[in-house]
């Protein structure tokens, strides 16, 4: 059953802020198998059926999901200006050599290494890569990071 | 003191999958000041100084960071299109009234409202606005995710 139809809901009982987090990230993509596909072959696993439409992958406390880039601008009331626009991803690992190991992952998943991995101007280690639809990932070890056991990023006091 | 200075790493002791996470999300902006006054509209903290030129936001087990869009195409190793280019964010919430109060606290911080709170044709209720890089923000109730207290997305089995 469709929820509230019709009706605006009134904004006086949760005017509280809006929290500090992401939910979702949603990668705009030309050719979904295609994309599923890559992450799949870096490794991760989705829950989505062979035909949907859309495909969601649960990353850490939040969720990465693939969808078609025409839809996703219209769902987002944006023009596509068809490149890169402004939002790049990172995965932050433990040691350098594992930005290594990740970034030879992503170059045998078919990933476009636009950085190989090396020393960054901020002091870490870093590589880039870009998936097939062209959206940019930074592997990193950051020494001032500290990493979770569940993989989540705690920032520095 | 730089760490690993002109040396490649063996990728050979790391070859475990590429975790299922994301680490950081990075905004390239074009006015650093004015997109951390809004983020921080909203209600959002950070521990950056006046003075950094990039703003670090503790978001749940991840980071949403503002930079310059310049450097970030060029960190990221793409051209930039100049416009929007296929990423999409969202903030879930726990009820459809949160989606309105939200909405109106983007309203109210100088977000352009691109879509009014509203049913979705995927059976939640949700709305979307760009910030003043245009990146988008849908913020939505999914009835079939499960929040966490942490604010932690859990897909559903």
């Amino acid at each position: 059953m469709p929820l509230h139809v019709g009706r605006r809901l009134p904004p006086t009982a949760y005017a509280c802020g809006m929290e500090q987090r992401v939910s979702l990230i949603t990668l705009g993509v030309r050719d979904l198998a295609r994309a599923r596909a890559f992450y799949e072959a870096l490794g991760w696993s989705t829950r989505a059926a062979r035909e949907d439409d859309v495909v969601f992958f649960q990353a850490g406390g939040m969720v990465v999901a693939l969808w078609d880039r025409a839809r996703l601008a219209e769902d987002s009331g944006v023009e596509d200006s068809g490149g890169w626009g402004g939002a790049t991803l990172a995965h932050n690992v433990r040691e350098p050599a594992e930005v290594v190991a990740v970034t030879e992952e992503a170059r045998a998943a078919g990933a476009d290494i636009v950085r190989e991995p090396a020393e960054t101007f901020w002091g870490g280690y870093s590589a880039a890569f870009t998936d097939p639809d062209g959206h940019p990932w930074e592997v990193a070890h950051n020494p001032r990071w500290t990493i979770r056991e569940d993989g989540s990023i705690e920032l520095p006091e």
